[in-house]
């Protein structure tokens, strides 16, 4: 058995999200009936992070054991071909230790969620972005990002089908960045809790849009409470840009 | 009758181009179509170019003639509602001089051409952007373009079925921009003949992939010779950006 670390890209739209289901897409299940046809193999992928319905990755991480002797190169590109027509690629394929686990071993997880400022309907971005037609104060939403930086009971800003055993989380980076008519809000931690990243987003939302002031999104957080959240972003803005490992 | 000047965004891929066509769907019917079910009205609308099936939009402009008293914004509002689900939007409306046209009137049309550097399939771009399995040496790939600047008979880098009367065009700007691993060529001329922008950027990829020359590009150029054109790249990367009017 070789352990292989994938590094993955897809649009979430096709999918009922990253993990498999027992009838609807995933993308976990594209990926593993991809390397079925390409290796032999019934193989089951691990990943670093299980995405939502519509939620994207430009660079997913995960894992897999193939038992055929076979070059990183080649099994990329062998997925990749059988992967067709589904939009998920293979961008890296390399060997890792056998105890190195895309989800286990994973340090930090990165998202983007992006917004388009304007009123019109978005065309080739639809469901690849958040239209907000309504302006966002970017200065104002950094200034309430930065009162959820740090570690905090993030109950308000989870999903009522969140798994995670304890609502405890340390959020390291929650940067808003505006270029003319674009925003994104850029999330760094070790891990989220489900629906963490667009239940923030939503209301940072709140927060330029001025419905908000920072200190509401303070005691939102500190009432622990999800009756206190105020808008869950939709999953179409939201893309899972990176995972770290140690060294 | 009221003219109106509109800015309008789309995404090519379910198009056959810009201009109406008897049977397949084109962008101008798709708005025309809006703006009959918005207002009861037959109307032409007519852009300041015609792009090609496949090619994409953030701010073509375009004008119409309106006969019913209507405010800008209600127009377009209208409008948009009732082109969905077509991935067409109008961006801006505004009253315009009856002496106005989008196309005769237009002083300068821009393009850029959105290329992918990687050998992986593209997943939510697909469509979207030209991808380039081989790195692209972008400062070859200025030195090249430097070349084309300027005023010259472009019959190399035009399409057969181009019905312009003159292969003369003076092409104001032609920047490649490498951002990691998305290459921009950025194309701005009082106008285009067909297909030019896509065989300028077909043959400064073969620049960038170090197969052609400068001089090989600036050899091409002064063949006048369509058989010298090295490659047409294909229409996913296009975007039709801007379009410049006295005033």
């Amino acid at each position: 058995m070789t352990r292989f670390a994938l590094t993955v890209e897809y649009d979430g739209r096709p999918f009922a999200g990253w993990q498999r289901q027992s009838v609807s897409p995933s993308v976990q299940a594209a990926i593993e009936a991809a390397i079925l046809a390409a290796t032999g193999e019934e193989v089951a992928v691990h990943s670093a992070g299980r995405t939502d319905a519509g939620v994207h990755a430009t660079a997913m991480r995960a894992h897999v054991d193939i038992a055929r002797d076979i070059a990183p190169f080649r099994l990329s590109e062998a997925i990749n071909a059988k992967l067709r027509p589904a939009p998920v690629a293979i961008l890296e394929c390399m060997i890792v230790p056998d105890d190195w686990h895309a989800r286990f071993s994973c340090i930090g997880r990165s998202y983007e969620y992006r917004i388009v400022l304007r009123r019109a309907p978005l065309t080739w971005e639809r469901g690849l972005a958040w239209r907000v037609p309504k302006g966002l104060d970017a200065e104002a939403m950094a200034e309430g990002a930065a009162r959820l930086i740090g570690r905090h009971d993030f109950t308000t800003f989870r999903s009522a089908h969140c798994q995670a055993n304890s609502p405890l989380r340390t959020l390291d980076r929650l940067d808003v960045v505006r270029t003319g008519d674009r925003l994104s809000v850029f999330a760094s931690a070790r891990s989220f809790l489900h629906h963490q990243v667009r239940s923030m987003v939503g209301c940072l939302a709140l927060v330029g849009q001025r419905k908000w002031s920072a200190d509401d999104l303070a005691d939102a957080l500190a009432a622990k409470n999800r009756t206190r959240l105020g808008l869950n972003a939709p999953p179409d803005g939201l893309f899972f840009i990176g995972a770290t490992y140690p060294d």
